[in-house]
């Protein structure tokens, strides 16, 4: 399922996501449309609902909100936001708040046109403070990421182990500010390499 | 799960809910969006309805109507009030009426910018009047908090026992607006430390 | 439960349902918000649909606009009416037609601002002409009322028995109206005390 | 149930409607609201959608369309036409098509203050061309009418038997204008007696 | 149930459907508002969404788009397009596809006021190019529709067999504007007599 | 079922989807309405949400903003969008991603008015960058297409196999853009005949 990503292209993020107690890794993808959205339409006066297929809409729309007051992205996506759509790739339905980060990160991803580099993984839950909360099950997921090639992890800050045990180079981070400055340097217009050596750079997309 | 809070961020709350007759510790919390809302798209002329995850949207947004209209916390808000979101952290879903002080109290948080003291829990129903009702097993949800390192609580005023035989110190309310008195001073605009002593001080952040 | 009530407090009716065979005191619930409901909100040009919770929200509709429209009390909502929300207090779900006349009465209660006696339980189907219908089981919600210290009933006009075999003093109603005009004097503006001898006292609520 | 009925108050009919192959009266009700309905509201420019309690929105909504444009009501409606409510009494839920005629009536006594004769039921589905369509049961419909007390029935022209064999006199008829008709004049603001001999008079309300 | 027919109504279509195996007429109708539809409310730009009761709304809507943009009925339904209800008789549902063409021409008879010949049934799969697609069961439906009594059948192009075998008159089209074709001329205006020899006339009723 | 097909008609693509895992041809239809969108009915400032009959209408959805915002046929569509309606035709019900192909191609065929090569089979789940990826059980969807006497398909550029193993020729895609490019030459106004050799040519319907 993960052979069809292609390479540099804003708005993916992988996470080892738990069905039950086994991991699968899923591919989660942002679309952001030219237009701004219609601030009437869904009543909170700012952003319209992010479309969701396969993730809990009502969960991604509290991701954008999350993303817009509590980290630069929102100075990127003005007001109202524009359009957001996300997807799980390949028909699957994720509902853990393990997702959380993955679908932040892609949503930031494609709001200021940088790619996330490909051989990474990030996994764990969003509070409304921005935090990036522990999830059960990190060993598992670090393992499942390992076994299908990935070097590196964006985890929270709990998370136990290091790349000896894991086999995974872990960036532990405590809030999605910290998670997306460990990608690259989100001020508004900079358009410089990203800033985690040895990782794909890819000159973000001309801000609209 | 209590470990990954930030400690001195507003709109956090700890509630002992029951799931079944077994306690459990739930981190409850509210965002508030710089966006003042559309009051055409909700119908009541007033606020739009919170967002709400793991929690009952329609009691959310009752919470709500009773913390602007019974309590000096609606001076704050104004009309239409800005955009709300509610969570119960972990994907932990809460139906107990029993939460509805802990919400309430999270609105109020980020709200006027003052954090919670982080070794507090509360818990108790709301009527519509802002009065604090009695909720069943206030003991098993007592000694979860004492269990899990908490040492104080807002209970409903009807509350038996002590901090002898709680092993937590009880702060009685009869009303909302009680308890947010219990907190700290919320004349509009106050910035001093919070007024119950040797609780941690946040100075309110900017009002908007 | 019912030993958390605020006396005195406007919008605060108690019914004797029914729960299968089992009768249970509830107490019904309603707040009144200051602004003015958006009437292109709900479609019917006049007034917000009330939000309920524990209560079925398409019949407390009806019910405000029976209360609106054959009753004096819809001189003093106006229109568009203002925003209102019912609620059962304790979680509990309440769907008996049983439960209309307290629910219209705590309507008119929140919207005129003067309580309803604290001693005092009401029943009976509304009808749209506004007429109090018969209701199943009066005499087992009768004795559950005289069980829990009531002394007086609000009934339909043909609700069989006395006080001398129900332990609790009827006022036999035919329409809302004259269940209206048995607890007080509802000319608009009116603030004087209640007409019904030995009740309690409120002095109405300054009027919007 | 029916013994609580509000003689000569408009807007109340009664069907006996078949639950399985038990027959049961059910009384119907109809209230108007003074306001005029939101066009924007419904999407289809003429009227709000009636509101109903125990009976089918969908089938009411049409019900009114038959009634607004194949009879004469449709002109005292006006458009878009005021509110309506309709409502089975006693927690019934009918969905029936039989019940169409009474629901029909209904809307139309409560449109022109007119009331329907305290003795008479009436059954039949409407097309949308507002022809009275056959129902099966009818002779189990007519005979629990009778054993009620009711003394005639407005009936599909297609139901058999005279009033011997059913002990009710039939009033066939064919459409709805027809039933309308065997009931009283309905020229707009013509407030002269009901012109079926031997039923109640009621001068109709004030028209608004 | 189909003896309740009112003679030369417009928006009147008798289709066979199969329920399981069993083959059923269904009486459809359709019924046109003297208004025109708001826009905004259903958000196509267009026409008002169709009500339909017995049938999916769903795809009544899409069939009232492919009468309005397939053939020649759209001009006399300008934009926006005035109100429809469709309904099947009898308190039947039909999921069934082959019931398309017997609900686009009720629609079509009702727009221009035309009645469809009585002794005519029709069905078919309707394509989003207008074009009229095989239904299974062929065999079935005619057998039905002569034992009732009709005389001809608007069938699918590709329906074998000829009124020798089936009993009745096979009309094959290939598209919805041959069937329209086939009844009468639709030409917008025109009030002559239908086309089809020894069918029914009806004169338009009065274009709005 | 596909018998029916009418050649040339722009708007009809063929896709093998797996119900379990037998393989079924279902023909996508979309229909495009020449009315504009409004675009504060759905609420995203751009174009109407698609009317989907037998597909999932948010899927659908997306797959219009992956459409618009990732091919040139976004420039075709202008802002805000036509209507467009969606269906799989002899009411089944396709709800996995690999009709999104065939979906997309259905819809840029009636934006563009040319039709899509009458032996041509589509499938793969498409990404929100336009991306398209492997589904399973090519092999068993490609063998279906053969058995019907289909002569070609796109298909994934990861799909294993070719025409002597398959029967049948394949055209591997990797984005959506090179799907429309390997049908015709989507440059806006363009009516010259299609580019693929051997396919059937429709010049291009008078754009809007």
């Amino acid at each position: 399922m993960l052979g069809d990503r292609m390479a540099g292209v804003p708005g993916s993020v992988v996470v080892p996501v738990l069905q039950g107690r086994r991991p699968l890794l899923v591919e989660v993808q942002a679309l952001l449309g030219p237009g701004r959205g219609s601030a009437a339409a869904n009543g909170n006066g700012s952003s319209p609902r992010p479309q969701a297929l396969g993730l809990d809409a009502s969960r991604a729309n509290l991701l954008l909100a999350v993303l817009s007051w509590r980290t630069a992205v929102g100075d990127l996506l003005g007001k109202p936001a524009p359009e957001f759509f996300v997807a799980a790739v390949g028909g699957i339905s994720v509902s853990e708040p393990a997702a959380d980060l993955a679908i932040a990160l892609a949503m930031a991803s494609i709001a200021d046109g940088r790619s996330i580099p490909p051989d990474l993984v990030a996994f764990g839950e969003l509070g409304l403070a921005g935090e990036v909360r522990t999830v059960p099950g990190a060993e598992r997921r670090l393992a499942e990421a390992r076994r299908a090639g990935f070097s590196r992890a964006l985890v929270p800050a709990s998370t136990p182990g290091d790349s000896t045990t894991t086999g995974v180079a872990l960036h532990r981070v405590r809030t999605l500010s910290e998670a997306l400055d460990a990608i690259h340097d989100h001020r508004v217009g900079r358009t410089s390499p990203v800033t985690m050596p040895g990782w794909s750079t890819v000159a973000a997309a001309a801000s609209r």
